[in-house]
């Protein structure tokens, strides 16, 4: 039977949410990742170090495992040495901070989440406007500090076109802070990839359904809430531009599920919220993914390799060994129901090392 | 208080269903329209004479009403002295129906309904391919007997072009059969609006909720599956273009509400099944928006008059008269959740004579 080996995979975009949920879904990550960026959109949005601390505190008990006294010291030197079989790397909800209180968290952050206000789940508090000088004094310092801005790219038009219509936002950052680290999160559209080679710090990530989905299978027959998330899944020709590039281990692409749990009852309802769960499933439909298009070989690059690169980590040992044999997801894990809920996928999680 | 009077309204596409769903629906049409255009996409479709002399007693019932013996006489004649305070047209599902066949039922039947196979509710055992000569005899035919042809125009493409990549059938149609009448039914695009003055037996109807939203208010922010139907939504400029001819009065465009109920468990799952509800709101909310534009004179021509002219139809009198009063729209008739479900609208219905 064919086999498959990741070696420290990383999910550097995860919504691991709070509480109750927080306690069903976070082994589900830390189980086959050796890290993941851990998004601060909770009510309210972690903004400060106390919020962050103690909220990575309960990442950690949900994940079953302890905080070690060192784990804040050299944070970028040695992350791969603490946090057990599993690292959150924290992040802040973007606000215009001063330096100072940057200077104070710095090796308590692995970057900075900007959302443009109210654009998706718990964003109400993001960024109305986009100007530059306004925000120049942090991003220079998040620059000097070399604290990467993470980016929702939406503006608020219309939901085919907002990802699209945000491309002048990054052109303005990238432009503006060329020693700003920015990524552009769950990027959805071939507009987004060619920006990629437009400026040497514009990086990105996409989740495992945009690779895999459009419009059409969201809207296309029957509506299916499980699959609605934001941005939203776009047109064929978008799809294939992603999936150009995740395939092809383009450098500057990293693997980040979004994987963003909701209980059953707010997706299958009059309002459904947004998100997809894929945090139990993704490396696998990455590697049936991969492997259909006789690429499994660029997957390490694609779930790993790029984003140590452009963050500069090293994480600490982890080894996934896939398989090609059938795998039933289940229809639901707690309350959350995951995408392919009930179907079956081709690849299965063999061992985690 | 202002009020608007409107005669003989009439609903030129609406789903009526069967069973415990046609007798919850049936008078929320019959109360406040003249006549509707009753679609045949039943499970199994409207395909002979006796389903649709039984499918339009079970109608009248539902709706109270008797049909009279001589109703199904000199049909296009007296439609207006016939079927009591509302008349169901009735439409035949299309199949390549015979000349002998389509003689036999020319006096009951209003119109043929094509589905495109598969693309939507109920429409399995629809069109799958546009051979214009396998069609010719029946289309020749059916132009013959002045037989208009309902069209539901959707390729199977990507979900925002289906409309627009449709339009070269509507053109081969149209230019093949240049004696057929032909109503692009609930159009949603700038592209269908194009094709009504570029050939002379193209006509359309328009749903209210065509008039009002886009794919924005579907799936823009929380995802709203009591806004989900087929047509979908589309975009900005396209509903700029429908409410220009809607409201404009272009005499090619009639009211239809393509009102689709489902029970909510239907709706509020994982699988929603497409249609909007509109039967009950749908003259208050239009006249709502016609006087928002100040174009409540225009209201009917397309709620009444256009469809008269352009089928040849004189409906029994019926006078509706409608107050700028709000009104809170129930959350639910019997299992079905309406438009605007639970919010109040401007307009009510202040009487019906």
């Amino acid at each position: 039977m064919k086999t498959h080996s990741l070696l420290m995979p990383l999910d550097m975009h995860v919504h691991l949410r709070d509480g109750e949920m927080l306690q069903n879904v976070a082994k589900l990550t830390s189980y086959t990742f050796s890290g993941a960026v851990v998004m601060p959109n909770l009510v309210p949005p972690v903004k400060t170090k106390e919020q962050l601390l103690a909220y990575k505190e309960r990442i950690m008990l949900a994940c079953g495992l302890e905080i070690k006294e060192d784990e804040f010291d050299e944070f970028f030197d040695d992350v791969g040495l603490s946090g057990g079989d599993f690292e959150p790397f924290m992040t802040l909800f973007y606000d215009n901070y001063s330096e100072d209180f940057l200077d104070e968290v710095r090796e308590d952050i692995f970057g900075i989440k900007l959302y443009p206000a109210g654009i998706t789940t718990n964003s109400e508090g993001g960024v109305s406007d986009f100007d530059v000088e306004a925000m120049r004094e942090t991003l220079e310092t998040m620059a000097r500090m070399d604290i990467p801005l993470l980016v929702h790219g939406e503006t608020d038009g219309f939901v085919m076109d907002r990802e699209a219509e945000f491309m002048s936002i990054y052109e303005l950052l990238a432009s503006n802070f060329p020693d700003l680290k920015i990524v552009m999160e769950h990027i959805t559209t071939k507009a987004a990839v060619e920006m990629l080679d437009k400026y040497p710090n514009l990086y990105a990530t996409i989740t495992v359904q945009h690779l895999l989905i459009t419009l059409d299978d969201v809207a296309g027959g029957m509506l299916q809430p499980h699959l609605f998330c934001k941005p939203i899944a776009k047109r064929p020709e978008d799809r294939e531009a992603l999936l150009n590039v995740a395939l092809n281990a383009h450098p500057k692409v990293m693997f980040g599920s979004d994987s963003a749990p909701h209980p059953q009852h707010a997706k299958e309802s009059c309002g459904c919220a947004a998100g997809v769960f894929t945090a139990p499933i993704a490396l696998q439909v990455l590697c049936e993914l991969f492997d259909k298009h006789g690429k499994l070989d660029n997957l390490q690059s694609f779930v790993s390799d790029n984003a140590q690169s452009i963050y500069g980590i090293c994480p600490e040992f982890k080894e996934v060994i896939l398989e090609e044999r059938p795998f039933t997801v289940p229809a639901k894990y707690g309350e959350v129901v995951p995408m392919y809920a009930g179907e079956t996928i081709g690849w299965s999680i063999e061992d985690v090392l």
